[in-house]
């Protein structure tokens, strides 16, 4: 178990380093075949048997989601596969779930989550619908991946059954949103659902159909020209460009030295004996051409694509490789009027297809922030860029301190944040609604206000006043109340802590993703902890070994 | 902690047993006092000091909000307060949380979310609206009570503050409802609510209404007045009788000998070996009179009360007294034109407050069972008589059994099922929709197609066309399958049971209700078996010893 958790886990990858997906493209539509090594385990103890996967498979199924997405404009509708003949996918690979702590669990069921809500954004959002064609068994995760593409077909065959048999084979929960997409997205109603969740075989044939567990059984033969005929008419419907050209996501750099983690724009400080990591992101130096031909030709260099990049990989690595530091700390440095026109930019070319990618890309980021188990504070002082799009950091940070006035002995410009049209919609949290929505759930009038704002400089009483940060100490305080701030904080337990943010940081609506993340994950990470399914005779840990399992049967 | 999980606990009391309540009614205005008593605790091993409460006080809460909806007619609002001169409240018993088992607090906490989300109902739709007067210091279970009230004054003096200090102090979370009603209630700020949320000391005056914590402070000399106005103002636009007489709530019979409890209209037989309660509801030998008078005389004698306060006795029970039943099987017995004609009672004559209370009992009572950790499986069969109120009890299974056709050797009509007007609105569920509606998602006009078939006698063929059962099986394969299913589901790991039927249970819409029970629930059940709060030096076991709490610093 604390094999696990000991290795350090790098999200990079690219298709040339591949071992488990075939992605191939023909014309509008492309196939992502799930092919996975048996002996490729991100770790040793485990087989990758039957299509089986662990955090090492979702990590390049991560990739592949985000190449289609900026490096294949032409692409509007995803065929997803296996490229196995008699398995379409068994699910997450019990025996390293088995032999996993209860973090990695934790955290591999949160990044498996994000990746499958990220490739339903793709086709809602990105217009590159994903399907299904289920051409053998597919159970449990293998099922969960189907359910968040927008139609499943599956053969008709003696062979091909979709199940969720967690609870009855694992004492566990499906728990990448497949209870929650079986009665909320796919409307299966809840006593079919129920039974459907408690047999180990599945459902295959017309029953599939009639319960809505798939959208369509068809003859196995024809299984491959079905889909495809409904991949091109879904395509024909798209609005990316059948003609443009992809932005190539090359190599992400990053020096981790010691304790410093370095990206272009965005660096980060571990101090471990506090507990926290210090993240600074930087604004550029000078404001980029208002011409989308420029952002193209800058691809990933483009500042905003470049930031979303690294923000995304920093916040996997911390949350993954450094599971003891709690609080992260963001600061920013540059020019506002910088961010503000880079901002201009992605307001007003919303409609060319690089834009909204990098957009969607930024919003599913901040999102992966807000979900993070770890506490976030942010700081704004003199020299600080906490604008538009950088300004989601601190709206989207359990509290925001701000330094009132200069700071002796620096003669720099007091501190300001200043909104921008990003504020206000580009970047909804899962709720749906903008930071500042759910910030002003007691006066929604107030962010219509705010944009009466717009551009402007605020200082810290103004800013105060406006409600965008939480205190706005002065120099003399300054020190004290922020160090104290985070000395508590590094002192709380972290358990306590993830239960509080989770539960503060989504008021208002509901939406199946908040669902997905709340009700289910918290049950699931109840379950994952309960002797039942991860002690010694726990279905989780004897599973496959001819042992029975032994319940308390007490219900709690 | 196994003396808490082996003591039987009675949920019956009144007023001639209270310990740690006073009520006092003047007028339309009821007063609540808290008053409790240190040497009053429903176990040995701590003291109720400074107002704090375990299960015992919150038994007879739960009972003072059912007598002043059902005695006094003539109250329409209602006062809480402390009798106690230096203190509100100060939360649940914290040695009694670190003493008890992790299922008793999830079974407490469950209990007094109800309590609290039934004095929000009260306020709401019985008219009879609560206020709290906050005279003394207020935290963690204190504060959480009274933010389930309408209105929060709170005293402006150097001694008197809200808090909620469970993160700080004991590591878990407040967790009876005070995260989702501070960010979803109350609106308070997310950023101020997490400042909030680790501040032992709490927030008093001016800051407290600015942030919202409180509607207002008030000198302390004139709280009572202040509060006693705003109620009579309050008590002036409710709909509530002033003159009418309330129904006494005698004490309700119970039978309890050996595996088998019996009330008036409903028999539970428990069998340990198979982990089952064969739970019977019968329905009266004859119709009502057509008579508003009729029910007023009937009192808890009336059929629909009766069965309400039985139900909900022996839900209650069950859940707390028998941990290891994981499974309750309803039948009904009787004529399902009797239930009908008691429906129609109800539904004409919902205006009568007594009627609009019985029927808000019925839906806090079906509700109770929908929050319930127990799978429930409905069996219809001849000589049943699930019609209307009693059809709820199908509607809210986890699965439905109706079997088709005759029995052999039963020459009873084949079951069938009947809709009243009662099914289409009456008893909502948690999140606002009829459990017809919640079924019927993916076809809301399924729901108004069927009202097209009030007060048929639907036969299985008939009932399963409607989706109103599961499955329907004949006397062939009756037996069989329905044992299976019954074997099957009393094998699989109670925690995972649960976890499924909460995510499945509650499609389609959110309410603070069903976040409360879902979100925060779900991670205070988490956080209340992890070592942090529970190990031998987690916060809760070591608070008061002087000893310091040791924490994982992991975050997962």
């Amino acid at each position: 178990m604390a094999g696990h958790d000991d290795v350090r886990v790098d999200f990079r990858t690219d298709p040339s380093r591949y071992r488990h997906w075939k992605v191939t493209i023909d014309g509008r539509v492309a196939t992502v075949a799930m092919d996975v090594r048996e002996d490729g385990g991100l770790q040793p103890g485990y087989e990758l048997k039957l299509n089986s996967y662990d955090l090492g498979v979702d990590i390049e199924l991560y990739d592949v989601v985000q190449r289609l997405r900026f490096e294949h404009p032409e692409v509007a509708a995803v065929v997803l596969r296996s490229a196995k003949d008699r398995v379409f996918c068994a699910g997450a690979n019990i025996r390293m779930l088995s032999q996993a702590g209860h973090g990695w669990k934790v955290n591999f069921c949160k990044f498996t989550n994000e990746t499958r809500n990220g490739i339903e954004e793709t086709s809602a959002e990105s217009r590159q619908t994903w399907l299904t064609a289920i051409n053998g068994p597919c159970a449990g995760g293998g099922y969960e991946l189907a359910l968040a593409t927008e139609h499943i077909a599956m053969a008709d065959d003696g062979n091909t059954s979709v199940a969720l048999p967690e609870v009855p084979l694992l004492a566990v929960l499906p728990g990448t949103g497949g209870l929650t997409r079986l009665v909320d997205k796919r409307r299966v109603r809840r006593d079919r659902a129920d039974f459907f969740c408690t047999l180990e075989e599945g459902v295959k044939g017309k029953r599939a159909v009639e319960w809505r567990l798939v959208d369509e059984v068809v003859p196995r033969t024809k299984l491959e020209e079905t889909v495809r005929r409904q991949a091109e008419a879904l395509a024909a419907r798209s609005d990316r460009p059948a003609n443009a050209r992809g932005i190539a996501l090359t190599p992400l750099e990053r020096a981790i030295d010691g304790d410093r983690i370095a990206y272009a724009h965005v660096t980060c400080a571990l101090d471990r004996a506090r507990g926290i990591a210090e993240i600074t992101v930087a604004a550029p130096d000078t404001p980029p051409a208002n011409d989308v031909a420029a952002i193209h030709a800058a691809g990933v260099g483009f500042w905003p694509l470049a930031l979303a990049r690294s923000l995304d990989d920093l916040i996997l690595h911390l949350r993954t490789n450094e599971p003891e530091i709690g609080l992260w700390l963001f600061r920013t440095t540059g020019r506002a009027d910088v961010v503000d026109a880079y901002d201009r930019l992605l307001a007003d070319h919303g409609a060319d297809w690089l834009v909204r990618e990098i957009r969607l890309y930024l919003k599913r980021t901040f999102k992966r922030l807000d979900v993070s188990s770890r506490s976030v504070f942010a700081l704004v002082e003199p020299g600080s860029a906490f604008a538009g799009t950088l300004l989601e950091l601190a709206l989207g940070a359990d509290r925001a301190y701000m330094l009132e006035g200069r700071r002796q002995g620096d003669d720099r410009s007091p501190a300001t944040v200043r909104l921008t049209a990003m504020n206000f919609g580009a970047y909804p949290m899962a709720n749906g609604l903008s930071r500042l929505a759910s910030r002003f759930l007691d006066d929604p009038g107030r962010v219509d206000d705010l944009k009466g704002r717009l551009g402007q400089d605020l200082d810290a009483s103004a800013a105060d006043e406006a409600g965008l940060v939480t205190f706005t100490p002065d120099d003399i305080d300054w020190d004290d109340e922020v160090r104290i701030a985070i000395e508590e904080r590094a002192a709380f337990s972290p358990d306590a802590l993830t239960g509080l943010e989770a539960s503060l940081r989504f008021a208002g609506p509901e939406t199946m993703e908040t669902k997905i993340f709340a009700r289910l994950s918290a049950w699931q990470n109840w379950v994952f902890q309960r002797p039942n399914a991860v002690g010694p005779k726990g279905a989780l840990r004897v599973y496959g070994t001819g042992e029975r399992s032994e319940f308390d049967r007490r219900r709690v």
